[in-house]
């Protein structure tokens, strides 16, 4: 038996569909895996739950989800402005159970194109987290976050993080969340990234992001950074986190770019594998 | 057993890599059809031939290949202008065997993203062949063809084409085809394409080319005609053959529209397939 690689997800009902199209290409292009599914939410029904449990065996992946007690975070203080949800990914440690040292966490609007094994396989040394910075063409953004954050390291993106949960057990208290958004809030733009850049970017190894987080809007930045390499084929060969960021998302009708047929294509593929359920 | 679905490709070696990305994508969104290949050629080479059945076996399909001698089309008048294998696929039925008596070709820059079985299903009624017409926004080109090869129907596309093998041994024969090129010969622009539609053009039966045969240059026109229904959604969900007609070809570094990504993402899944081989 090959080992288990976890994978988790922290979302909501909304966000199940797209979930689906990222675990089938995930599949699709990671054939001998054994893959087990982190599912953490607060109120999934559990109709969807068992529906999505059905999906994943017709992908032979495991699911175990997790529900959050309501009040887990009820000391948070922006409960109000921003979903709590956030905050899972950075406090999985608490959240997984012991006997998970290690998980890969992938945002929903992403396609899996190759081989996620050289990240599971990362040597993370001393750190926490790996994660991508998008850093863009100019780091204008990186310079602007080192200002408001006061970080002297890139801007890591937080769709797709390996993570020591065993470290994160020692490392990531809720308390110093807390008081960081406390403290902080009003320079908060996008609080989970924010408070994981402000508190842990210095535990976090920076993994290149045209491999493990390519941002489908920055396309023609990667394609001058590498002085005209990384085009279309090299994406396909080389790239294996596809990150859907922005609007329109890959699924809305109106997205019509040079990514927007294969996702269209993996949602058809999807599509099918739920059809065999049924049949 | 399933019925066998025959698929005939007229190629050289120069083809033979876009047929194997081509054959992926046929077999990844037709998992259970049965599938077996007709491979017409004159000059591929034996251990290449080998390759290419060990590839097959991969995806399940089998696969006869037919070495055509070279003096069957001696009598040709345009043995030096244009290339025999052209004439092939319409003269399939002096060269597939008496059991064959239905069977579809496919040019090899071509994606099937969808299932083929509809076409093979299709009734022909009369007809020798199905084929879908290129008609553009306005039509302009079906006029300036019907007027230089005095035909009344649409000027059908020879790159996807269901034949009836069994009426085309009773209708088609060498000699109606060295005839036209002897007598028609300098207004043939594409000659396999021309002759086609000039002799066999009342015999054909037209197929939508959004679903059968979507040109990929095309893709604002098909948007135009449907009112902006045909966009890149309704394609993953309802264009079975997606044709990289024109330059560049999908697998040139320099091809980079919307469809080059699921083309070169074909490419990548072929590439593991072939490794599994040497594995």
């Amino acid at each position: 038996m090959q080992e288990q690689v976890n994978i988790m997800v922290t979302l909501d009902s909304a966000y199940l569909p797209p979930l689906k199209v990222m675990l089938t290409s995930l599949r699709q292009n990671n054939l001998s895996l054994n893959i087990k599914v982190w599912l953490i939410h607060t109120n999934i029904p559990e109709k969807q739950l068992v529906e999505l449990e059905q999906f994943l065996q017709q992908l032979k992946m495991s699911l175990t989800s997790i529900k959050i007690p309501a009040d887990l975070f009820k000391d948070a203080p922006t409960v109000e402005r921003y979903p709590k949800e956030m905050y899972y990914r950075l406090v999985c440690g608490d959240i997984l159970p012991k006997e998970v040292n290690r998980v890969i966490y992938l945002d929903p609007d992403i396609l899996v194109i190759n081989s996620l094994e050289p990240l599971w396989q990362l040597d993370l040394a001393d750190n926490v987290f790996a994660a991508a910075v998008h850093s863009g063409l100019t780091n204008i953004s990186e310079g602007i976050n080192n200002i408001r954050l006061g970080i002297d390291h890139g801007y890591y993106n937080s769709g797709v993080l390996l993570i020591d949960v065993e470290k994160a057990r020692q490392l990531i208290h809720l308390n110093d969340i807390y008081q960081t958004i406390d403290q902080h809030g009003k320079w908060l733009l996008l609080p989970d990234q924010d408070v994981m850049n402000y508190l842990y970017g210095k535990v976090t190894k920076e993994i290149p992001e045209e491999i493990w987080n390519y941002d489908t809007r920055q396309a023609a930045t990667y394609m001058t950074r590498s002085l005209g390499k990384a085009n279309t084929h090299w994406v396909a060969e080389n790239t294996v986190v596809l990150h859907y960021c922005g609007k329109p998302k890959p699924w809305d009708s109106n997205s019509n770019n040079r990514f927007t047929l294969l996702y269209a294509h993996y949602q058809q593929l999807t599509k099918r594998i739920a059809r065999q359920i049924t049949e």
